[in-house]
């Protein structure tokens, strides 16, 4: 008891620190508020703006959020200038979990690591990644955001200075809890350069602190409808007749299929790339996309950006390439506004004005080994580093503009991405493909504005088929790429029903998934997310080990346990992703009730609980009141004004605004949408009732409203 | 046959970019030639020089080379300035194989890599290591040196600009022999900077290369004769007690004991470091050190660098640290000479005056988890990053230096090195712990002047205890480090003799070990080596892999194999290390005869042979004509004139020069040392004769020696 109440005055005198104005030789930062919640501070000059390849804020929605106060003393805050680096300092006070840096595939409090963020394949030090993101959010409930194009190197609560409050250091022969990582009070970032420019934002939760983040960039992206279907890519060499019978096998095996990705050989010359349609494989380009399009199939191309000398584009990029050559390929310097052009002009002419749907930008990442060097030089005069670490992003940024001109929304796949990418209409993927940090991913990707695909590509056993394609299923991008194993989804014969009940349980789910990606879109809460994100969750963590080891644990490090594992979908779904091997799993229910998705039978409220697995199915469980708008039938998917069966769990009172339109255009954006009000109430009796009413434009509201009262003993209400 | 003969024109074709004259943007390097075989360049200003914190060249011994003519074309060099970085690039012939780097874990050949070289704990990205080293070694018979201490990085024959002559690029889906890493013609690299200062060695062979960089940079460390002796560091909470006990279990054991190594517990306060003596553990140090040396033992201390606030030197050397703190500790800029002053005034007063021998420095290489923020700010005005990358050669420096004024030889441990370490008095260790890799890192270290122990801490089980040992036996410094594990040479009952054994056998060859760092010291030859760096060694490298898998392999990355499990000791001694659980193993053997060490039998000649293992050996094997030196007893060793077991092996001629001196002063440095001609000549009859001769001061010579015919009938010769 007496080592608690030391150990609490301890931490309150700690908790000073976040507040110390003892630093020697920085400069206080100077921050101005330029909206509700939002704070901007800067000093010296900065290179290219990744905020330039974002969208414009959506200033009205982040006034509609809380305006919570600026979270830090103004004295708290410093920049530092020294010839080689820019610096900045923010205070972190002793409890406090940082969240955010990009999509990592380990962990999620980012607290005493050391990131280098630096657009790679995942792999190597801390923070490359493919799309790491200089924007961390803490569980005090405010984001910071570093906006540079230049690679930041971050110190998240690791290490001291010598004039800040910091612990006594402890004797680590004789001492007690000697640590290789003394309690630090500070994030300290830099990059090397002359100046940083810097947001803060402010929320009363942390979910709001994620909105304003992603509001600020344009809000999410809402895809088009057909791009949360089914999406297939073909083996590289497949031909127009390979397609074709894919496509036929897909109706012969009753799966979905809406859109169809050609991977590298569909085009003349790939790495480098001609863009060019391959006239052996592909004779008749604007047939192949029609008759696709005839079948209700988008078609999506693979391409890298580095262009070959035989691609019809290549004499007219060549003036705008970089000093060195990708895979023999030259690299065009998108910076450049003529740059640009030569790439639509193109891309228009031989894809878009055929039909073809959007793109996969591949290696637009890494490695070193594989891309330009640092020292390399492009047109521009922008540096190497800078473009690398804004390509991804600059690509999805020019092709997403150049679309919404024609008023088509798109939807693809990106191994780049980087600040402000949440209304950016690409999904990043990788070659790492472990499933379990593919999960990691899909929770973290939603603490950086960013969405992540889990894509599917090949598995050691038919379990792992399953698993897989389950975590596939409930994630923003459903896709099989095939594009090396030329595996299909009935690829094991053995649990293909299985695969095909998952795919189209999510299709089933097209209403509830659509609303929540407009709420992406006009909220900014992310369609898939962090529990931390959740109210009533409580991110615990467990610290194991801390034993001394001269071969493997010198330095008597501790390791951090958390649950990585699953995450929320929509409003009220949580998704428990299981792996292959497990017979069963724990989950983390939040407090309130929660009900099992099949069944809606309450399985807990606030605890951990353990349950058994099923190979059938992927745990889902809702929340108490939890209103899922379903498709009612399969063939309710393809009519005018499909049925829907909405479900509802528990027993609270709710109401969903389920939202739909033409699923293309920007229309919507306009007004031009559907909103039909979900509503159960509780009778006098104590019953529950729902009700449907059409509150915004009927031109595409759904038909027939079944009710189903899951957690009820009569599950067919009305 | 017509594949062969277009490979071979296309190579030839290759050729000629290496003399490539087309880079635009660029400018020429301008070379000097400073002395024979070494080319010097420089553009742009420079920070910290790393030539600094290392020794004068031996000019004459350099003079005694091979004066080689500059390797590339003068107009095949170039440098670049742009805002971010400055640039060089190297010409890269198609067939060159690139050695070096520094202290790398695994392979050898650095082509087709990037590396960036950081002085780190080894891991994370290539060319993070505890002694990166930017000088490279071509196998054409040259090599080049980047004396920055900012961090390179470097494409090793990575990456082709567009305006130099390059390979046509292959359509991956129909091409054969497509390459994510098309051959370059070119070795580029570049730091975050304002200019860079370049060398070049050339020799006529790449042993040549290797010893003229050492003799640049002073020529190879001759250690103290006690410093290849038995090295055993204590547990770090020993005491007084507990050493004296382990002293007589030592003797008790019949196991040689030189030097005895004392962990943190010997300060009052460590990590940070107080540099006092604990005087609950060590109350009366000068009795202690003298009781040891009493008994023929020398005392090394570990230490880090990071100042302790308890320490009696902090209050000294505080005016002199930098911005953040280490592990609560301050960091000494030690680019200060007062700073070094403070050190050198409190480590004479507390630890050298008192007989200490030496130091283990700790700590000086990473993590960015432990260390200063790449932005921290030093007093001396130098940027964090490049005080960082010449912390642990700055340290060696400064205590060479510092005991070479008092006429004293030191030889110690340090866990970072970088540039010019061949004439520093320390050897490198590592948490790393693969085995492994361990003798890998041993073959590198040869490669880039750095010495590299794989000490032994603690093994799984008694099997990988004596290989451990045994590769110990046959490295720069033979160290049983015992700091966590509390391990006794006799920690495995069952192999108790057979490692005593092995460390006889070393004991036994000091004679022989000795003379091999004489060659160092005044050839530059590294007494342990890589075979590459072996007259009539084939290289040979072997591709496997290269398949396309989606989920393993997506680029269809080869991966080469090579041999770095063997290496040369001395003139004549190769040693071919033995892991846990292997029965058997292949040696490559150089062209020439080679004999078994223990038994004189002949083994082969230029081939790769397969041995069956024996616990109680490592195998070791003689070039034809070899001479080795060995104690002809253990109880020899003590005397002073020790007689001698000479060991010839095969049926050459051969002359030795056995160097011998007081072994701990620098008056050989005056000529005070003895050199005794050991010299077989055949007589009429064929019969081998073995003669020897003072040839200078006879101080220092042995007694009785006695010849030893290995490959004969009958062995004891005259």
């Amino acid at each position: 008891m007496r080592k608690l109440l030391i150990g609490l005055l301890f931490l309150i005198c700690l908790n000073d620190y976040a507040q110390n104005t003892l630093i020697s030789g920085m400069d206080k930062l100077k921050w101005e508020k330029i909206m509700p919640g939002v704070w901007k501070a800067s000093f010296g000059t900065s290179g290219l703006n990744p905020l330039a390849y974002s969208n414009p804020p959506k200033k009205e929605s982040i006034t509609e959020l809380s305006d919570a106060p600026f979270p830090f003393t103004k004295e708290s805050t410093f920049s530092q200038l020294t010839p080689e680096r820019a610096s900045i300092r923010i205070p972190l006070g002793p409890f406090e979990k940082i969240y955010g840096l990009g999509l990592e595939f380990k962990g999620l409090n980012r607290r005493g690591g050391v990131y280098t963020l630096k657009v790679d394949h995942y792999g190597g030090v801390k923070g490359y990644t493919h799309a790491p993101v200089p924007f961390y959010v803490s569980s005090k409930g405010y984001g910071v955001l570093i906006n540079t194009s230049k690679r930041v190197k971050i110190y998240v609560g690791v290490g001291n200075r010598k004039d800040s409050k910091r612990p006594d250091p402890i004797d680590r022969t004789t001492g007690k809890n000697w640590s290789a990582q003394p309690l630090s009070d500070a994030v300290e970032a830099s990059i090397q350069g002359n100046g940083l420019e810097l947001y803060v934002f402010t929320g009363n939760t942390t979910l709001e602190v994620i909105q304003r983040y992603n509001l600020f960039c344009g809000g999410g992206i809402l895809p088009p409808k057909w791009g949360l279907g089914f999406w297939h890519r073909m083996h590289t060499k497949s031909s127009t007749d390979d397609v074709l019978q894919e496509i036929s096998d897909f109706k012969k095996h009753n799966f979905p299929l809406d859109v169809l990705g050609l991977e590298p050989g569909w085009q003349s010359f790939a790495y480098p790339c001609s863009f060019d349609w391959d006239s052996t494989r592909f004779p008749n380009p604007e047939k192949f996309v029609k008759t696709l399009r005839n079948n209700g199939i988008k078609v999506n191309l693979w391409e890298n950006p580095y262009v070959a000398p035989n691609s019809t584009m290549f004499k007219e990029i060549k003036p705008f390439t970089g000093s060195h050559t990708v895979w023999l390929g030259e690299v065009p310097d998108y910076t450049i506004p003529e740059a640009q052009k030569v790439l639509l002009n193109h891309h228009q002419k031989n894809h878009l004005d055929i039909g073809v749907s959007g793109y996969k930008f591949d290696e637009v990442d890494g490695y070193d080994t594989w891309l330009w060097p640092d020292h390399a030089t492009f047109p521009s005069g922008n540096a190497a580093v800078e473009i690398r670490q804004i390509y991804g992003q600059m690509i999805q940024k020019i092709l997403g503009d150049h679309l919404k001109k024609q008023n088509k929304r798109t939807y693809g796949l990106v191994r780049a991405s980087y600040i402000g990418a949440s209304s950016s209409p690409f999904v990043i993927y990788s070659d790492h493909y472990d499933h379990r940090d593919y999960v990691t991913a899909l929770v973290n990707s939603s603490l950086s504005g960013l969405l992540w695909t889990p894509e599917i590509r090949s598995a050691r056993s038919a379990e792992e088929w399953v698993r897989r394609f389950q975590t596939v299923c409930f994630s923003p991008l459903m896709q099989l790429n095939a594009w090396a194993s030329g595996a299909k989804p009935w690829s094991f014969p053995e649990v293909t029903d299985i695969v095909r009940d998952n795919i189209k349980l999510r299709m089933d789910l097209l209403p509830y998934l659509y609303t929540a990606f407009y709420n992406y879109n006009q909220k900014g809460i992310p369609p898939f997310r962090a529990m931390i994100l959740e109210s009533g969750y409580n991110a615990t963590e467990t610290l194991i080990g801390g034993k001394l080891n001269g071969e493997t644990n010198p330095y008597e490090e501790q390791k951090r346990m958390e649950v990585t594992d699953q995450y929320m979908m929509g409003s009220s779904i949580l998704v428990a992703p299981v792996f292959t091997g497990e017979t069963e799993r724990k989950v983390v229910l939040p407090s309130g009730n929660w009900y099992d998705f099949y069944t809606g039978a309450l399985v807990g409220n606030g605890e951990t609980i353990t349950i058994k697995t099923k190979l059938e199915q992927i745990p889902l469980f809702v929340k108490d009141g939890g209103i899922i708008p379903m498709l009612a039938s399969k063939e309710g998917k393809g009519s005018d004004k499909p049925s829907l069966e909405v479900r509802h769990y528990g027993t609270k009172e709710n109401i969903f605004q389920l939202y739909n339109d033409d699923g293309e255009s920007f229309n919507y954006e306009n007004g031009n949408f559907s909103l039909l009000e979900l509503k159960v109430t509780k009778g006098k009796n104590g019953k529950l009732k729902g009700q449907s009413k059409i509150i915004n434009n009927k031109n595409y509201s759904y038909g027939k409203v079944n009710w189903l009262w899951m957690s009820n003993q009569t599950k067919n209400g009305k």
